[in-house]
């Protein structure tokens, strides 16, 4: 498929929809040569991953249907590293709850994954030559340039921990260990990208392309719900009626397309995914009977309104979004058909599969009940902390499990501002 | 021999001339269960080891006296991390150089060496059960703690690298690795070990003990010489007439017992020796004919000022010279011959193995001779750096290869006081 494209319509394909790109010019160089392209996007498997991965996936979709080759790297060890927001004893089971989900979504989506990769962190960055390249590294950054490099994405503060320090520059080296020609994340990456570009010369390694997703935003902006609330985002395993009862209470203002995020969500998820498929020559999946061809997007209207809407573009999308043609009760009973029809699959997957299923039961324990709120036991001095292992294998509080949705790359930039949904 | 010794008598040759002792009580235990009491000394392999080394092995020699199963580390991970003070193309053959210097060293002593072992950092830093450990304590230990534990020991600046906060990590690691009771070192070390105390712990490790010798007063105090002079330091492999000279050269105030660095090689290495080389039933080294029986030192003196001195104790010899009986001439004449004493056969040792010449050589390669300061060449613009393998690569300058002498051990300490001599 992707060799019916040309090197330009790859590039076009490639870096349509991002913010920014650094060393373009050695991706178009790498294409006119007729090589294949290699790229990684990074994912901590932090907390139960919500609908806004579908913004970073949606644009590994292009790279594949281009030809690139993708891995995705599940940062394990990264995820231990950014203010343990895994814990040990769970992250192994949550670099399997992602791969299946991912992969899940992926096929939802219903682009070819034969060029996609998986690969853990911990498979490859606890051998001697990496270890060797972290201190390397460590020996010629400063704990101000490691700091820098890593304010957007990783938790700081006066007490953040050393391990903090050293994310950028194993995500650096990744690039290396990886064999890629560009790495891609979200803008919110931006300095860490700058490090990899400043330092990964400076170790005797080529400096790699950079590809960035503007940051979406959030799909209930506006709303007010606590990011602990597990109700309040919105999961790829959600019901139907889950999925229609959170959009429902999604932020979405007549005539508003700045704050805007379920229009966001169309944008950079929904008709993507058609145009790709499109191209593909793959079944509709947004698009209502009697749609003229080309449609990318219909939205379902009473007749007594005007009837279906149908849309080319997303730019058609919004201009009648502004212009108060398509209302608020219409796009989002369009969000919930449209979301629906992408979260099938992918619940389909985790019912079918046992491992899937043990996957997520491992990951995402159940926390015991609460206890109740009585008479505060009496402190008898200081109690020592609980031994590492303990601490390690308690599960988490639901709080931490849904609100710390935290990625190397986009993920992040999606997570902090879709955390409401 | 050791056996012949009961588990108080070890614990006070263990102990005697330490400044400071953390945990002696578990060590006590161990003695006083019959069992054999594990240690480790870690030296980085940076610059040539001076006869200040002479300070920590002597300690050492008492630790194997007693039975004391004693580690050596060749710290060369270490090296590298504290700003990159041994190239890496070099720190190999430094190791090695180190290995047959102190194996040399300690024999030249008279010690038996059947309990002590060589132990090299990266043969087990660089696996990944250990990688993951210094992720494991770099997750809970902050930059500040880090900074603060290496405060007296790794080189520290607004500019210094990321590398420094992660070697008072790894060092506390080693006495979970090196899987000892506890660790030696001067009392410099003191905040390391207090980090190591605190956080072995905390990752579910048994808390170690610490034994901490005193600092040794500069050799040659007083004196201005360069450190960066290979003149001004006493190499274990200087000939007879390099140590008359440099020792002459020695600040060595008549009746001044407190800022005399002769005196302290004296209390520190050579009654220390001679003291051990007693309880073994040794030949004397430092002893001349006509002492009486239970002398540990001589000094040879004309009959015209009373004839030869002979003590039993460092505390004999210290009072003699503060009552100006001890004349520092006749003092220095004394070291002089007993550090030739000490190095002959470090010397022979090295005249005769290829092995060991080679590893001097391949480890301080003899620098280039300096370009003449002609003519200025004019800068066609910013240059960039050498790539790093040919930077690695590049002999030192003489400069920093002398002066450089640095272990994450006394041997600093000793270093920072003794590297004029």
């Amino acid at each position: 498929m992707a060799d019916s494209f040309s090197a330009d319509e790859k590039y076009e394909l490639m870096t349509r929809n991002l913010q920014e790109v650094l060393g373009g010019d050695k991706i178009k160089a790498i294409l006119a040569k007729g090589e294949t392209v290699k790229c990684y996007w990074g994912t901590a498997p932090t907390g139960r991953p919500h609908i806004g991965y579908f913004v970073p996936l949606t644009k590994i979709a292009d790279f594949l249907q281009a030809g690139v080759n993708v891995k995705v790297l599940l940062a394990d060890i990264h995820a231990f590293l950014d203010s343990q927001k895994a814990p040990l004893a769970l992250v192994g089971h949550r670099v399997s709850y992602y791969r299946h989900l991912l992969l899940a979504v992926f096929k939802s989506m219903g682009v070819p994954t034969d060029k996609l990769e998986f690969v853990v962190g911990s498979d490859y960055q606890l051998k001697a030559d990496y270890t060797m390249d972290v201190y390397r590294l460590s020996s010629i950054a400063t704990d101000h340039d490691a700091k820098r490099a890593g304010a957007e994405v990783v938790k700081q503060s006066a007490t953040a921990p050393l391990s903090s320090l050293l994310y950028p520059g194993l995500q650096a080296l990744d690039e290396q260990y990886l064999d890629v020609d560009f790495q891609f994340g979200g803008v919110d990456q931006r300095k860490i990208f700058i490090y990899a570009e400043e330092f990964l010369p400076k170790l005797g390694y080529t400096k790699r392309a950079h590809f960035m997703n503007p940051i979406v935003p959030g799909l209930v902006k506006g709303g007010k719900m606590s990011s602990s609330d597990p109700k309040s985002k919105l999961d790829f395993l959600d019901s139907p009626a889950d999925v229609k009862k959170k959009i429902k209470d999604a932020f979405c203002e007549e005539g508003n397309v700045e704050e805007n995020g379920v229009l966001s969500f169309f944008k950079a998820v929904v008709v993507p995914i058609a145009e790709l498929r499109l191209r593909l020559g793959a079944e509709s999946l947004f698009v209502r009977e009697g749609a003229p061809e080309g449609t990318v997007v219909s939205f379902e209207r009473p007749e007594k309104f005007g009837g279906d809407l149908h849309f080319k573009t997303y730019e058609e999308i919004e201009k009648s979004f502004a212009e108060r043609d398509l209302h608020p009760g219409d796009l989002k009973k369009g969000m919930v058909e449209h979301v629906n029809t992408l979260l099938a699959p992918i619940r389909e997957a985790f019912e079918s599969s046992a491992e899937f299923r043990k996957a997520e039961a491992d990951a995402y324990p159940v926390p015991p009940p609460p206890e109740k709120k009585g008479k505060p036991v009496k402190s008898k001095g200081t109690k020592p902390p609980p031994p590492p292992a303990a601490a390690a294998a308690a599960p988490e509080t639901v709080a931490d499990s849904t609100a710390s949705i935290t990625a190397q790359t986009e993920a992040l930039a999606v997570s902090d501002n879709v955390k409401e949904l």
